[in-house]
């Protein structure tokens, strides 16, 4: 088709230097050799990288534009980052802030395959925030961790995730649990006439993630948590595109950080929570709030909903869930800023209002309905 | 078990900013929840984090080390990876230097196959460095990059990498270049008595990573060259693990520098290039040159080399192996500070000695044993 797609960069150094960097950006992440190695014709007029734009924000900042041969990435998600931030992530001073790919490739990735409204047919909330709440920490045992699913369910909460660093251990077996919790939310769901949706964490390696979530499936999960940074991308993208188990996918950002967080490096929060979640797959990504423990701006924050919501015709909207800090008192000002297609993800705070988890919970819906 | 692993960090604040980090990491990379919460008795006892050592070094930076208990890794990969830098990848100021893991939990991740004697044996080549060549960039098609490989091999030169660019694309789909190129050094080794090993790239998607391993075995390959920063590190330790193809690992650091190159956040070099991807089963691991074009300090390559030779009861010795700067003019200081058991990699550099392939391996061979 020889389509090109664009990446936009912000470079740190002089208006000397990042003209070079540019300049060097557009070959390493193509062709990879000097200019005076590459033949002319196709490798130079089309392989290489090409310096679409470029402007000087400032005396140490640029903003460049680089479009590079679709071909290039070959149909892989695995090499549309590698084109994206490969070899150049082990040079400094360069930030990737945006991607704009043509149709056909969107296509390819596909990108969620619930989104926000598939995802809400299936937790039978068709509007308003939801809340979500997490069984934790590591090192409980199975039935302790069914009993608080079961407190949290019956208060009414919309969703039940493990936390990330709920894996498979002695003290509690993937199985075992998957199915106690199971058990214990359809109860709940069967006394409460709701629809409490339980999402077991499956990051694993490549062939025992898909066991997991066959399994999750099987034992009444509604949605499955990974962590893509851990398991690699193109893990959530197979199991998106799978057809069994055909659940929603929940993402989590840990291990991640440091691509995000730096300044001057890495790719921005936005992109990759957002854009780049989504196009694997992700129909929820989790993201840190602003002002809890994580180093998350406001601006990363708004990015992140923002690139998760944006209309795109062909990929389908996914669900930003906010957590890490979330509380009983700035729920209502969040909820005002950033409205009604979120879910607020409540994970000590949820324990911490008192010992009654239920009431915890519809303590939490008050607020919430008070503010809609 | 009951027995404890230690991480090492070094932390970026004033000694009481870093007091309060390090108590912060055990129990986010644990408990995930505020003390309060945490009940007494086991969870407390052992699941949370221990601060072991803590050490101001000077009013910006302390040294901590923090043990875990054993079992909260599950014999699983990507949860080491998110005990050791998991969620507080997402916090500032953190910097993984060290760690330190018992044997059961080495055992299990079994390292390198081949290690550097293996990869040394499938060479025939029982001493002495080793060169590598790489055929690119990606847009040459199939057969010219065949050509290329059978120039180098011609030559003498002991190992042709695909660039990590080259992946299955229109202009050169995986299975004719692997075919292609094999033949292509089959043909040139037959000539030369000699055992030049061609390593294809087989960074992909889980299963279609497996698929191009077999293939590559089937039509020649004599090692293969994965990308675990877009693969995951379990792709590379499943091909590491699994009984087919049985060829040696060589993995690539491209989209990992961001989590090694700042100063104050990450994973230092030797321990992501150096240890983890010897757990995970590399039998090379290719580093960038400092004084390249990365973004490599000296202290980096050093300590990586070192990481990939310490020896190790447990775990066999992995080769690292140097590229992106070399040339005719350093590879003599290099070889001299280094030693033999080394790689040395050429990307553009053997391309441009001369426009004579053959003579360019044979030049730096010279070069090498009027140092040896």
């Amino acid at each position: 088709m020889n389509t090109r797609f664009w990446v936009e960069y912000h470079l740190t150094g002089s208006p000397k230097e990042t003209e070079d960097m540019a300049k060097g950006i557009a070959i390493e992440q193509s062709v990879g050799l000097p200019l005076q190695l590459v033949a002319s014709g196709f490798l130079q007029d089309e392989i290489l990288g090409r310096v679409e734009d470029l402007k000087v924000l400032n005396d140490q900042t640029s903003y460049v534009k680089i479009s590079y041969l679709t071909e290039s990435i070959g149909n892989e998600l695995t090499q549309l980052m590698n084109v994206l931030y490969g070899n150049i992530s082990l040079w400094k001073g360069i930030k990737v802030i945006g991607i704009e790919l043509p149709d056909p490739l969107k296509a390819y990735f596909a990108g969620p395959r619930f989104g926000i409204r598939g995802l809400r047919d299936r937790l039978r909330a068709p509007v308003g925030p939801l809340l979500m709440a997490q069984v934790k920490p590591m090192g409980r045992g199975t039935h302790e961790l069914a009993e608080l699913a079961y407190r949290f369910a019956i208060g009414g909460i919309d969703l039940i995730i493990e936390d990330h660093m709920v894996t498979d251990q002695t003290w509690s077996h993937f199985r075992d649990r998957v199915f106690a919790i199971s058990q214990a939310v359809q109860r709940a769901n069967s006394k409460t006439k709701g629809n409490c949706v339980y999402v077991p964490n499956v990051t694993s390696s490549p062939e025992e993630l898909l066991l997991r979530a066959d399994w999750a499936s099987r034992y009444g999960a509604g949605a499955l948590l990974v962590s893509p940074g851990l398991t690699g991308f193109d893990s959530l993208q197979r199991l998106s595109q799978n057809r069994r188990p055909g659940l929603p996918i929940i993402a989590h950002p840990t291990f991640l950080g440091s691509l995000m967080l730096s300044p001057n490096q890495g790719i921005v929060p936005g992109l990759l929570l957002g854009t780049i979640f989504r196009l694997a797959g992700a129909d929820c990504s989790l993201l840190p709030y602003a002002g809890g423990r994580f180093g998350f701006h406001e601006e990363d924050c708004q990015s992140v909903i923002e690139h998760c919501q944006q209309a795109d015709l062909l990929l389908k909207r996914s669900m930003p869930a906010l957590g890490g800090g979330i509380t009983l008192e700035n729920l209502p000002s969040l909820h005002k800023k950033y409205g009604n297609d979120v879910i607020y993800l409540l994970g000590g705070q949820l324990y911490g209002i008192s010992a009654d988890l239920p009431e915890n919970v519809r303590q939490l819906r008050r607020v919430l309905e008070r503010e809609t």
